[in-house]
């Protein structure tokens, strides 16, 4: 315990991923991991900030909020860094147009997003939406494109379902890197200004938070390298080797 | 001219990419590329040796022979070198019991391999049959071997058909490697060996030989890696930058 109160030194606030570390999800519905909700609980009774930091891509932060208040999490909208509000803004921003290939309960989120005359593609975890034909489409249009840009929703590996463990849009970014030869833009964890605009949130400086995910690349290397402390959690897509 | 004969000088054969080089590929079938049933016609009434190099892998061999030959081309099964007969030979040869991602069409090469309990995994331009589901069910049979083996037929970016461009295996490969955290064995073009098996078939050395082909990497880059001179053509999947 002496050890853990070192690591912690200075520890003012905490990020928490939620798929694998708050609930397991499956095609029928989510499930809390044992223990998850009353310590959000306690951690929300305790002096700490708290964050939710999540790379969901196949859910509008709404349903993924609602999914959660459901299973007794003290969770809401404003608390949660996702990664499609993030698209959205920078979309926005830089007046980029996308083709989307996402998954269908995502896509409100871009519901005012021009996507006429796509001059981007922005893909997420798409699942069964990632057939060959909605691929070639997006390699499509980035191949017609002078400029050709890519912007993933995270780059995972993979994920745990109940039934077992599942591609992430990561393999899917990849394949369209090389069919194109070009370099995906990532929005979501490991990328730094993802988990600064969760920092920013909640008014802390990365030496002053922890991260605390299933993924030893996406949470945990990712946070460290914005200077963060960071836990990996046995739960999850945890494997003993990776 | 002259530039060409010294270009030549020293070269008794020729390895003959098919498709984009003979002919371009549709949905519906297959059309020859302007002058190319004569080119291959003046090369076998040369001395020249002749031999086609391929990395189709939606078709069997008599399969993809047929089709040329109905285009008019004098070609037999025994002058192709083709990933599918190659790779069951590996498998053969190391006792791998595949799962196979692949096309339908290609699947009678593989009727004499044994497919139960499989302990690797080859995947081929299995177009269409690129689901979600596929993909997904492939990366969970090698994230279950403690040492697990990708066999892929080439690494091709993309093919063109008449309709435009195909995104081919390369891209499906990467997306498992990624996934896996693993490398693929590359069974075809640009792989060294396979090269070799080409011209050890009409017993020519690598600088004896000339690759003409339509893809920078597979063919051009693979060829010369080997020692052999190698001509892009511009047809096919040729694009004035790549």
């Amino acid at each position: 315990m002496a050890e853990w109160a070192e690591r912690l030194t200075g520890v003012r606030g905490v990020l928490l991923d939620i798929s694998g570390v708050l609930c397991d999800s499956s095609a029928s519905g989510a499930t809390t991991i044992a223990g998850s909700v009353e310590a959000v609980a306690r951690l929300k009774r305790s002096p700490l900030k708290v964050r939710f930091c999540t790379n969901e891509s196949q859910k509008s932060l709404r349903e993924l909020v609602g999914v959660l208040q459901q299973l007794g999490f003290d969770i809401s909208e404003e608390e949660v860094t996702a990664p499609a509000p993030a698209t959205c803004q920078i979309l926005k921003e830089r007046g980029l147009r996308p083709h989307l290939l996402i998954h269908e309960g995502v896509r409100s989120e871009f519901d005012d997003i021009d996507t006429s005359n796509p001059n981007c593609v922005v893909i997420a975890d798409a699942g069964e939406a990632f057939s060959y034909q909605n691929m070639n489409r997006a390699f499509q249009v980035l191949m017609e494109l002078e400029n050709p840009v890519l912007i993933s929703l995270g780059k995972g590996r993979y994920y745990k379902e109940t039934s077992g463990l599942m591609l992430d849009v990561g393999g899917y970014m990849k394949a369209l890197e090389y069919a194109c030869g070009i370099k995906a833009e990532v929005v979501g964890k490991p990328s730094p200004e993802f988990f600064k605009s969760a920092l920013q949130a909640i008014g802390l400086e990365a030496h002053q938070a922890i991260m605390i995910g299933d993924d030893i690349v996406g949470d945990v290397g990712g946070a460290q390298q914005c200077g963060m402390r960071a836990l990996q959690v046995r739960t999850g897509k945890f494997r003993p080797r990776c």
